[in-house]
């Protein structure tokens, strides 16, 4: 099995920005790089046969949702998430935490990173300095999600990089709280890791970077985690209300992580924050932006968003993006991508998300290579 | 441009059962064959160009749909619907007269074919000797259906094979009233074949034998029909209550029409009707079933129906169907399927109908090598 490891290709004259690899057991990862999300081990209204033209190298599991639906002990006896999806590449899966900690949080974690909590989501019945106890919403069954067990998902999961259980705290929770979240954050980290060091199985373990918008909480994240032998580590928790306070916090935050060491945004990719983040040095970023927003009826371009449903599109039967080689343009016009989308067609669905995902993996390479010539 | 001709390849000694060749402008079909319904231009959760890997050789459009939506002067710009919905391979386009009538008789023809009526569909203005007319649920306009207008429409979307405008009675109507409706349906049709001869493209029509479970009446509208010169003969109208009842009606009626001419079965695949209709030498059969049972979790199987979501499949890590090799059945195993469906993924819809249409394409081949071989 190949091991997890980090190399930088090039460093740009310009920036923080770099042009790396990572090796994983499940094959390589160039950066930097647009990490799709497949909460339950599928890209939506896409199957992983097909994801595998498109070029993504890193796909996006929810460990929370995974552990409701088909839970874990499922897809350890298929082999692995890797042989349960069909997905011979390389997986990352975060703890839980994310998503119990909205459930707890509510409305206030929507406004972190517009996550929608549905009702139907079961709820949070306890948390304690060990973790959180929850109902999960699909049989009624308490789950207790800790450290411990997170990491134990994830060993089951076996994706090729995983995530310690950390603590999502509210956006509006005062200085104090803040800093007392973050000392929970980091106890619950060096507990996961102890345990994913009792049996590492050729995965890598990313820390998560805390402390909100408070740069000296920052670096005091940054410095605990990066004494503990974390391979790579992953920035979350607040990035604060504007993409100007998260750029702010990053660009004083990612100088105190190990420059070689991959780090990762957590839950963002929009064109904006790429634009703004690939000079910071940022390694890969996930979103589920991209296929969301074609479910939406918005194809990603160059130009800006092209919204499939306008009037004028109706009898345009050129490539819906020009010059776009993706399976989507290379077959359909816009008019009848907009037919469906009109008619109400999963197909459509499928269409605009391959379109976009095409175009991220595209966007991502020309970084690259701006990276590679000093231009960003 | 290869002109619309069908061929007998072989009679089964043992039936009326027939193996014959449909050429159409955009290619061959094999008879007997399953027609699938891609009513707004799309299979259901599946893309054209995807589609073509399956094998299906013939599609079925409707023209109610696509009149409404985009509309027939879109895809005449298009250059027609085999542009406009990427696909270079025979399709079939039917006159719209079942969904308006569906829509004027509501649960009377939702009796007949199980046929959902959307109260949003809009609404029958008024029945007249000149057609429907009926207002649009897209945008309110009022929309005149006659034989002329139906077969324009048609003639704008271009499909290989047509079928001319005919009144769907409702299934409890009076003996003299059903006689009125076969008389006012063999003008109609009339009329139509008078409209596509003005102009024919390379298209063929196919008459619609009416009479509903009436032997007499079914006996005079294939004399009626078979006195013009139409391409082939479709079997429409009311089919029973039962499969018997509809097995006695079509073992009265087919042995009435031309039998050089091929012929089709409206609305009607399911796998029990196939195995009771194919010895009666029915041609080619058209049905949404296969299409709607996978979206609702049901694969066919030779074993009969698989429900997806049974509690036992949760763990079966083998190919959803022993020995198939569609697409699905090669790269995903049932416990993923089933997961999919759990999780409400749309890709599960995708691939459950991926394979459904390929077990309808094999079923098919098998039909032929047992007619061939005089089996059946």
């Amino acid at each position: 099995m190949i091991p997890f490891t980090f190399e930088i290709l090039h460093q740009s004259k310009k920036s923080r920005a770099r042009v790396g690899r990572i090796h994983t057991p499940h094959g390589i990862i160039d950066t930097p790089n647009f990490v799709a999300v497949g909460t339950n081990g599928t890209l939506k209204a896409l199957d992983n046969e097909m994801v595998k033209t498109i070029g993504l190298q890193l796909m996006f599991c929810n460990t929370y949702h995974l552990l409701l639906q088909p839970g874990t002990s499922v897809i350890r006896e298929a082999g692995g998430i890797h042989k349960f999806i069909n997905r011979n590449l390389p997986i990352i899966t975060d703890s839980g935490g994310f998503q119990v900690f909205s459930l707890a949080y509510g409305g206030v974690a929507d406004e972190l990173k517009s996550k929608g909590t549905k009702k139907s989501e079961g709820s949070v019945l306890k948390i304690t300095s060990d973790g959180v106890l929850f109902r999960s919403y699909r049989d009624g069954q308490k789950v207790l999600l800790t450290p411990e067990t997170s990491v134990q998902a994830q060993k089951a999961l076996g994706a090729d990089i995983i995530i310690p259980f950390d603590e999502l705290p509210p956006y509006h929770i005062c200085p104090k709280a803040l800093s007392r979240s973050l000392d929970r954050t980091h106890e619950w980290e060096k507990r996961s890791l102890e345990e994913h060091l009792k049996n590492p199985q050729g995965q890598a373990m990313y820390a998560v970077v805390h402390g909100g918008v408070d740069n000296k909480l920052r670096e005091k994240s940054c410095k605990f985690l990066a004494d503990l032998p974390f391979d790579g580590f992953a920035i979350g928790g607040s990035m604060g209300k504007t993409k100007e306070e998260m750029v702010t916090m990053l660009s004083a935050t990612l100088p105190k992580l190990p420059e070689t060491a991959p780090n990762h945004l957590l839950g963002i990719a929009d064109l904006e924050s790429l634009e703004a983040c690939v000079p910071l040095g940022i390694d890969t970023f996930d979103s589920s932006y991209p296929t969301k927003a074609a479910r939406h009826g918005t194809l990603l371009t160059h130009e800006g968003p092209l919204k499939i449903t306008r009037g004028i599109f109706k009898n345009k039967f050129t490539s819906p993006v020009k010059g776009c080689s993706c399976y989507t343009c290379e077959h359909y016009t816009l008019a009848y991508l907009h037919h469906l989308f009109k008619a109400k067609e999963i197909s459509g669905l499928t269409l605009a998300s391959v379109h976009n995902l095409h175009f991220m993996v595209e966007l991502m390479s020309q970084y690259k290579n701006k990276i590679l010539n000093d231009i960003i």
